[in-house]
């Protein structure tokens, strides 16, 4: 506890922790004012998802540098998987499954092309773990194709009915989940050398002491609960704050929730990039983008029919699977080389910049 | 002839030769029994078509992996060139296009992502002749988008008219046959390096001794005429069979047919997976569908002018273009690196399984 | 003056040269005979811009093979800027959009797949430089899914606006443009090494002398202003020409003036092939192509509120769209092995006859 103060005070991000109490007394004092709450929320949620990832790293800390970076992904994941959770129950689909598209484009754009920006702007060239990236690359590809079937098959044929949909999207959900057992498997177990780099592991990230496993495992605990709470403020405002910062909802699941909820990861991506150890921040964009595709969207999947208050499936609208299907075959094709330089980091970020300048510019009805 | 028997004898797999004269006779019998034909025909197929593989091997056994796996995906395909013809002659299209594609998918997700997971299950990593994957890979690319085309130019344009189809369908059918021809030249003459490792074949496959070239081809020639009487079964039964099933005619062309049909070059794929030779595998499951889209398919339409009803085009269902294009850019870029272990595997099958899946639910009408 | 004359005496190709005063005259004697004028006015361009490559490469002379290869696809993309800019004046919106497209798909499919072809047909194998490639292959396939974005979510969501697409494409013209800036920058000083192999360069381009830097600007500057007095000419018989030939305005801006206009390029690329300096070919194809995408659209988009009647869009008709995606996905992905032989060109030389003769064959009306 005493250790969990002393980060608090030497790292800025966490002053923004006392926005999680403004936000509930903002709540009850001003429940009128969605703007005020949506913002409010936001910087809430920002030091809280990075409290969850420090917590991580310190049960990682012992682990390789992808493994590492995979566990990052998993458990940084948990602030997406809490707001979607909340967006679920109030049914707000449409929210959720933005949500769900914009955490992989995010990932597989923004993260790893400022990633290889910042490192790029650094270091010359950058290399790094071809063989796991390749790997990696490809489970993502393969993750979001399966992901897709649903609403490729949807609109190639003309929608076939809401019943086809309902039952392909939960039998994906279940094989996708199978898939990702056997990849944490696969990840962790049986092929965990071509995942870890250990001897780059110098200790603690980011020069903080890693936590004992008793604290970090409370804070993952205690922190996922207030994520919760805010969620539900935030889901609670976004719609109509949405309308008064002229954005669309799909702008606001895709670019905002990918971002807040996201925050942290970058953080651990983008200074593992400048200390020219790529290899974590790839892990951690790629990671983060599969297990999106392969376990945070099935449990929502399955989880609709439980908290839901009707079965949601995987049909995506129109653009989101064009986004994602670029953005996917653009990340798999671009970390195939196992070399960077600044100009490929430019070129992605200026991707995610056009999609997230279209889905601003989309008008609301046609989503 | 008593190499034959002894084959036949030491094979179980041959031993379903008996259920040949059973269809006859079934036929004769009881034709009014559709599922029961529909049964005994696929029965009947998967032996013959491992008689057509083995004679086929005999020929190739003085070649390399990859040229004897060249020539065991030209010949492999005859049973499915041959269920085709039926089906054309038949005026079936729908099923002769949903073979083509399911063909093509099935080789290259299912066979290719089996042949990982039961040579990674025994083998930790295995590593491939990457210069001549990548080839192959690249080729198959090609030859889908060329078979694509018409499918996508009718999607993207609505429908210009069956004339231009028509017109269109033929000429690239022309120009396939063309690359087909040419692309012999290449993998067999001018740059057979490339597709021969000959230094790993030990003699004769599977343990077996080759059969002389007279038995070979004699075998080969009245095998097909089995495989084509047996075939006109399969046709006239499939579409009542499949009702009685609650399969659709997309299910059962798509993945009936490509499973039947291709069973005995699956076995020799999984075998040499097995054995730690994945050049072989992956050169029957690529080799097998740049075939099927460079010569199978252009031959089919070619000769739907001569023996079909109306002239067969090249345009097919939106659902089997993404399914086709999916597939191939998967095979492409999943053999690009050469390596291979099992979890690969286990995402090209399930896949494929999501394939399949979203075929057995999508209702008949919108195919 | 008299290096120029000498030059022209010697290169059979520059005596096309007398065309440029028989098409000034036959304006003003033929007025109405368009297809004569059409025929002229190609006849005329090709040996301009032939002129303009020749200036380019005596500037280019003492830098390396991609680097010259770069400035070669730059100005070498000056006939087809000039062309466009003068069916942008005439407002001819469809033409202009149909010569980007055509520029990307016939550097990508036809430049590259002839060069391999060509150079494959002497040398048994040809290796080029991996690293640059790949980089180059990269960018082309993130400028085209950029340019590509506005026509993709346009279809994907039933067309969302004028206002919308008009607003998307200036915004994406400009970030565009900066991504061009940003790639020079990079291409030229911070990661030179990447692109130059100056080793090969063994001075003058096909036997020819560079000319002194003072006669190879005059040139460029007079030879342009000559491109952009038979361009009218050419733009304004095009129409009326095409009907009498049999040719839709799809397949002439995405066919013919793809050729006329890179004729010059194609030169230098093939002879770099035939030479085995594969690295000179593919970087005039891949440059040029993404210099178009990167630089030249985005150009015309802006320039389009200045010259045109109407802003224009980037807004492609699907067929483009989909015949611009495959030609660059191909083409990233033929060129990622650094090794080619002659058949990786017959498939994309052949991939490129399929698209002109879906272009030839489509009825004008659905383009």
């Amino acid at each position: 506890m005493h250790q969990l103060l002393k980060e608090i005070r030497h790292n800025p991000l966490l002053w923004l922790l006392v926005f999680v109490p403004v936000v509930f007394a903002a709540e009850k004092l001003a429940p009128g004012a969605p703007t005020l709450l949506f913002l409010l929320s936001i910087l809430a949620i920002v030091p809280l998802a990075a409290l969850l990832s420090h917590a991580t790293e310190s049960v990682a800390a012992k682990t390789g540098d992808s493994v590492g970076g995979l566990l990052n992904a998993t458990l940084g994941n948990l602030t997406e998987l809490v707001i979607a959770l909340t967006a679920l129950r109030a049914g707000e689909y449409m929210l959720v499954k933005a949500s769900i598209a914009g955490a992989i484009v995010t990932n597989t754009l923004f993260v790893l092309g400022a990633s290889f920006l910042l490192g790029g702007l650094k270091h010359h060239v950058q290399e790094y773990n071809k063989a796991g990236t390749r790997l990696q690359g490809g489970l993502l590809f393969l993750a979001t194709v399966a992901l897709l079937v649903p609403s490729a098959i949807a609109q190639a044929d003309r929608a076939p009915g809401a019943a086809f949909t309902e039952t392909l999207s939960l039998g994906i959900a279940v094989l996708l989940i199978i898939a990702y057992g056997l990849g944490m498997l696969f990840s962790l177990k049986t092929h965990r050398e071509i995942f870890g780099s250990a001897e780059h592991a110098e200790g603690g990230e980011s020069g903080e002491a890693p936590w004992p496993l008793g604290l970090a495992l409370a804070t993952l605990a205690g922190v996922t609960v207030l994520v919760a709470l805010v969620s539900e403020v935030f889901v609670e405002s976004v719609q109509e704050a949405a309308v008064a910062f002229g954005m669309t909802p799909a702008f606001v699941g895709f670019i905002v929730v990918a971002l807040v909820g996201g925050a942290a990861e970058m953080g651990s991506a983008f200074s593992g990039a400048r200390k020219n150890r790529l290899d974590l921040s790839v892990g951690i964009a790629l990671g983060s983008a599969s297990q999106i595709a392969l376990f945070v969207a099935p449990v929502l999947v399955l989880l609709s029919y439980v908290m839901g208050p009707t079965p949601m499936t995987l049909e995506f609208w129109p653009g989101a699977v064009v986004m994602m299907l670029i953005a996917t075959i653009t990340a798999s094709s671009v970390t195939n080389s196992g070399r960077s330089a600044w100009f490929v980091g430019v070129l992605l970020v200026m991707v995610y910049l056009i999609f997230a300048m279209t889905l601003y510019l989309l008008p609301p009805q046609v989503q």
